[in-house]
């Protein structure tokens, strides 16, 4: 049985603004999506941020995003691939600058928000990411959603030599296609600690979930994504890791 | 005699505002100062400017400003010294993800504008800027002014095991400290090119220049700052360019 | 037979860097689209602007955009109608604030770049342009694009008691609805100033275009868009307004 | 007896970074100082936040800033006169184009952070941000800090026909210029609600303080800023309005 990384989005507070409850959160997973300044975050967050990763023995990301600060990188922008290439490197070295005064080397690469929903569904958006990531350092897995047909994605790694993260969502209710339902639907977010720890052992096992149209959906994922928003999502994160832990599923 | 290199100021464009010729400057300098995207520039101009950079052999360095766009990164930002550290870490590390792309590495690391004046001026932000070196790269040299007498700077530079490149002006008029003369005095700006390869080749010979106060000022510097805003610019750098190559003065 | 006034876009210098020919085309036009601060501009440009404009007697219009200074508002971003009513309202004051300190108002609003296609293409958004305007002051004018067929934005307009102003292309072809061909198409620039002249006549006499389908265009407009970004652009708006004039068609 | 305003900065939230008990802080307040874009709030935080200060009665007032988001305005910014005018006016000018689609008009100007400080430190900066308010709207108050000797200011005001009002703090030591004690010093900050309530009682008195260095201080304000960042501050302003209200002080 294989087991699952944690990961979750860390560093984004910004200038006097709190965001995240960072320091409750990096105990218990694996991996950080660290903001990088675009959506989130600012250079003195960054540091501190990449120094609780370190403390806490958990890998730093780079969490890429289309500049847009008031925004929060959810919201598209009408970049091209070459811009999009370009702004993904300048934010993982910028990442990187910091994470050199830690000691600590960046190990893979999430774009955020609307970079990485943009990614999942234009081939063009993807291939641009990936040029950025090979250009930089062709051995750092990228992070991409774990769907029902991966294919399309793999393709375009395989022929980048590119290494994929599938992830996927222990709180969070799938379509047929096995994308996410929009947060606007009804059911869309599971708020039931025990039916999210439920979904994150059925992905740990490679069991079925059921998606939104009544079908079995198998998601192959590498890690799950948690949030550390608040104390009930703290919690489903302990609920989930010691779910895994004993199963000897985790990371 | 000693070689001087040329440094200029490049890549100081942003989104669709051009600055800077710095195509016709390129092939005629050793180093090129690239703004980081807080003064200037952004990612896709970094780009452009690096590989420019790499077509004509010359080193790349790090240009970190304040963050301050409208600004140009000129006027002074009451920053703390922890502040200044993680803003220069970020704007080299961002540089030098572009740079990857390019197959090219970073070579030193200048200050701009206000960040430099201040660095020149408090100890507490020179020896800030040099810890940020430090945790980058300590093989990487850093860029200071060249004045009368150096044994500050030199002194936190052997405490931090930092290399220090002294840079001088050749169009710009110095006071009895060996500090220049502010742009809004008249005569601080050199216009007669004689007047400026002169000066070029007394600062390459290690010949005193003299002091708006009378005195004989002897700059003991590594590198010539030189500017490429337009044509007679230009033509400037081309003369000092012959100059010092027919004196074998140049890098 | 009706008078067309002429526009153009000011004040999109930024900072350190110059954009347009401001000086020059002043005088030859009616109406000024002064950028806001958000894809272009910061409070000293619109000052300096709007001066200008009081001086020759032009009307300031606002030329609000998204917030995006690095693509200079020409990519989309995907904002919801209340950002876009907010951020209209916002830079509409913003430039009000300046015109006040040159006793001058605010005579219409014209969005920019990706704000306006994004207008002209989706309802949502051209209401919530117009719902701005209407809070800000329901008497000022909207410019939007004359097309083939304005029905739709004369029926919302309309709804919400806003004045259209039609503005019309000299320099641009058309298609068959009425909508400019992208610049990326062969023959979507004219550069002749003839061919440019000839369509403003023809525009100011509600003589036929025609079409890159063919079919004869007949565009209603009150305005005629011209650019000065070059020696050669101001020549056209010249030789414009000279045929205008000659003919009593200039505003 | 005086009866004294109390004043709050509020719309200190930006994008999805939420700063501030708004809600709970507005019904107790009189003047709201609503942020404008440069060190906090976007064009939705503004418009909810003027919406709110019209739904309890709360007379809203401009709080420009320096440019800088990150730093929140804390953090002088070394700009020229003329800067310092124009970007008042333009964040003025923005709070002012969203309080119109409120049906609400700014009563005062009260500069943020660094700026208020730099400009009770330096009159040419005073001097700019007084011109700029006269240029907007000569009836405007500007709010200022009450000292032990206003008389430059007042004098400044007096010779550009601006009324001051005058503000003093119920939580905060003073020195014996009547100038606010670092935040950095031991004692700088009451946090006793007693010695808050009491403090306030004395500056609607006319009652002396005493100061740092054991003098009296008497300071004559219109206006005692509070805070409500926390459960904690709240009830402070709840007390110290009670008080007020009680001996018919508050406004």
């Amino acid at each position: 049985m294989k087991s699952l990384l944690l990961n979750a989005d860390m560093g984004e507070s910004f200038g006097p603004w709190v965001m995240g409850l960072d320091h409750e959160v990096m105990p218990h997973v694996d991996l950080a999506n660290v903001a990088c300044g675009f959506h989130a975050s600012d250079p003195d967050v960054i540091r501190m941020t990449v120094r609780l990763a370190r403390k806490h023995g958990v890998t730093v990301g780079a969490h890429p995003a289309y500049p847009d600060m008031v925004g929060f990188g959810r919201r598209s922008l009408a970049c091209s691939p070459e811009e999009i290439e370009n702004l993904v490197l300048y934010q993982v070295g910028a990442l990187a600058g910091l994470c050199r005064a830690e000691g600590v080397s960046i190990g893979y690469i999430k774009p955020h928000g609307a970079l990485y929903n943009d990614m999942m569904r234009d081939p063009e958006i993807l291939a641009a990411v990936m040029r950025a990531l090979v250009a930089y350092d062709a051995d750092l897995p990228l992070m991409v959603m774990a769907t029902r047909d991966p294919s399309e994605a793999r393709k375009l790694a395989d022929e980048q030599g590119v290494t994929l993260w599938f992830e996927a969502f222990a709180d969070r209710a799938y379509d047929g296609e096995g994308r996410l339902i929009s947060r606007r639907e009804l059911g869309a977010v599971h708020h039931d600690t025990e039916v999210i720890v439920d979904q994150a052992r059925r992905i740990a096992r490679g069991e079925p979930l059921v998606a939104s149209d009544g079908s079995e959906l198998v998601l192959a994922a590498d890690t799950l994504c948690v949030h550390g928003d608040n104390a009930e999502s703290i919690a489903a994160i302990k609920a989930i890791r010691a779910a895994l832990s004993e199963a000897g599923e985790a990371g």
